[in-house]
């Protein structure tokens, strides 16, 4: 099944000159939604995970369902003031500006075992940012996984200590 | 297993007065998440579903990972300018101010069925936004789902006109 050709580019997306890979026209087909899931699940295979941590808000999308299909628990990661209890915070540089994210102080348990989850690999800064906040409450990264990663941006680069891969590359 | 155990309650958030049900307690548990999917997959047995819809951001936690279960599509449904492709969208009042949501204009084909979901039912506002944009893009609901009911807010009466269940009861 060619997944890439569930995907649609959208040009000028948030902005002149971007061209913003659309995964929603992926997510809605059934087959193609299992499918990716599979996959992602396939390039965890051998690792054992005990919490998958997706960013706000499509991470959100991505994680939950790897980490229901692996049976490990789902951290989410999410912009500034959205979680109520005590959190651990992280800034960051992104494609299109600055942001901050946030886990719950006791998201993770110390030693436990990490995949991040994520859409779309551009530049890395919200990935590195929530690899940093699981570090930060004492977890362990084992895996890196994107279902896109746009190869020219050369996102790898900043998270290159970290096991990484992708479903599809653009 | 008891579900509710996982929940916990955070006082006074998002402002005085509130008692938040934290549903992140629950999700970073392998095996109370895990429960609380299967379970919100057994309250739809019995349907045809095609879509799975779930509102940003929690909505995307459960809808993802209960469309995966089911080998249903997923929709978002967004916050106004994070959507790229052309959408369609509903105004609503929620339970702390009010709040526009968006999907894709070419998300739901005609006839298609879908299943809401969603963490937590209050009053209703956001659960009936989400249920009209599906139906003005031609989406016939046949189901909505919580993982959370606060029953004292009556959201159900805001759409007492669907097929509603909840896995908690607060």
């Amino acid at each position: 099944m060619d997944l890439k050709r569930y995907i649609r580019t959208v040009p000028d997306f948030p902005m002149a000159g971007i061209q913003f890979r659309d995964i929603t026209t992926l997510l809605k087909d059934k087959d193609a939604y299992h499918e990716l899931i599979d996959r992602m699940v396939g390039l965890l295979e051998g690792k054992v995970i005990d919490l998958v941590i997706g960013p706000e808000a499509r991470g959100f999308v991505l994680g939950a369902a790897v980490a229901y299909a692996l049976c490990a628990g789902f951290i989410v990661a999410r912009k500034p003031g959205k979680l109520p209890a005590k959190t651990t915070r992280y800034s960051y540089g992104l494609e299109y500006g600055t942001d901050v994210l946030e886990v719950h102080e006791d998201a993770i348990k110390p030693g436990q075992k990490v995949a991040f989850v994520d859409d779309l690999l551009a530049t890395g800064g919200t990935a590195l940012a929530t690899i940093k906040l699981a570090e930060q409450s004492g977890g362990e990264i084992v895996a890196v996984r994107f279902a896109i990663e746009l190869a020219a941006m050369n996102g790898r680069e900043a998270i290159k200590s970290y096991d990484v891969k992708s479903v599809m590359e653009f």
